[in-house]
């Protein structure tokens, strides 16, 4: 089975709810999209979508080629502990974009940048998927906060090595690259002093 | 006088040139590119290219709207010294995009993105202009590394703040977003750790 969640054999009915899902999630956005919604678009049973894509999620997933599942590689990169998490991840990312996997992640970026809608909707998603997840996971303050400055540095690069293929960023192998930002991205999810400046959490507010 | 270095009341000829450069520099890249060249193409004396625009570079910088002349920004935020860099750096980034002289940058990621021709240019420019002179100003090892290090967190930052629109990332101050990553950017411009591993320069390889 593809990691994008859709099966083979899916054949029509699986490229027709894949279509519907598209035209829906970028009327209606993420957060308010639903399963019952595609499947009306579609003229399909809610059941049938979900017997193919097995949630919203991985139906999002397989609509945009988002190529990873947050909720396999979250776990999995937290599973040693938070200790080289920063690193983890680093290393998790090129290898993901490296790889066959990673190849659609180009033209993700290409939509992004070039439509709002896009990049509306992908942030609702990225979000609520991927950094509110890793933020639930994270004991630490501000954790939202916190996977969006990791998500920043990630993204940075991805844009120096892939887009604009700057050297030696663009040749780099991927645990190098790790050693080079694995602290900084460490320092984000995890240091106390991050967050002690700048935007507080209301319970610090209120003591002040 | 516009910072693009374009003089008032250019009017037709400054025009006709900015127009020339623009093909000119798509065509054979930043660091093949001529005054002469531009001259040529545009039908005028080099020295009227001069004399409307300083030189190749600034011409460049008023061809593809350059926000900011790195002549000028590099040495003013490395004048305090190297302590508190990473912070200056990130706060002049932010605080240029969130300028009037600023709009023109989203456009210049758009078109970096969509095209490898004009990724390739700009890299060129980068490369020479912005990373190679704040490599030269910095006293450290690896210097061209450490600011492209740098460069991959700030243009990450920028695209969550800017064209994602993530949040709090979005709507942060200049100066609470400088405290969140001026130590990152500190620490791939300065610390000795960042090129202690991966790739070593040559002189350390022929020590081993």
């Amino acid at each position: 089975m593809p990691r994008t969640g859709r099966r083979p054999g899916a054949g029509g009915t699986g490229d027709k709810i894949l279509a519907a899902a598209r035209a829906h999630f970028a009327r209606v956005g993420y957060e308010a999209g639903t399963v019952r919604g595609i499947a009306a678009d579609a003229g399909v049973d809610p059941a049938l979508v979900l017997h193919y894509f097995g949630s919203k999620e991985s139906l999002f997933r397989a609509a945009v080629d988002f190529p990873v599942d947050p909720a396999d590689f979250i776990p999995r990169l937290l599973a040693p502990g938070i200790d080289g998490l920063g690193e983890r991840l680093v290393r998790f990312f090129l290898e993901t974009w490296d790889s066959p996997a990673g190849r659609p992640l180009l033209a993700l970026i290409r939509s992004v940048v070039a439509s709002e809608d896009a990049a509306a909707l992908l942030r609702e998603f990225v979000t609520r998927e991927v950094l509110g997840r890793l933020a639930k996971t994270l004991q630490v303050d501000q954790p939202q906060l916190r996977a969006s400055l990791a998500a920043s540095q990630l993204i940075g690069m991805a844009m120096l090595r892939y887009v604009i293929k700057l050297e030696p960023l663009a040749s780099a192998r991927p645990e190098v690259v790790a050693g080079w930002l694995g602290p900084a991205v460490q320092r984000y999810l995890t240091d106390p002093g991050v967050t002690a400046g700048g935007v507080r959490s209301p319970r610090v507010r209120k003591r002040a």
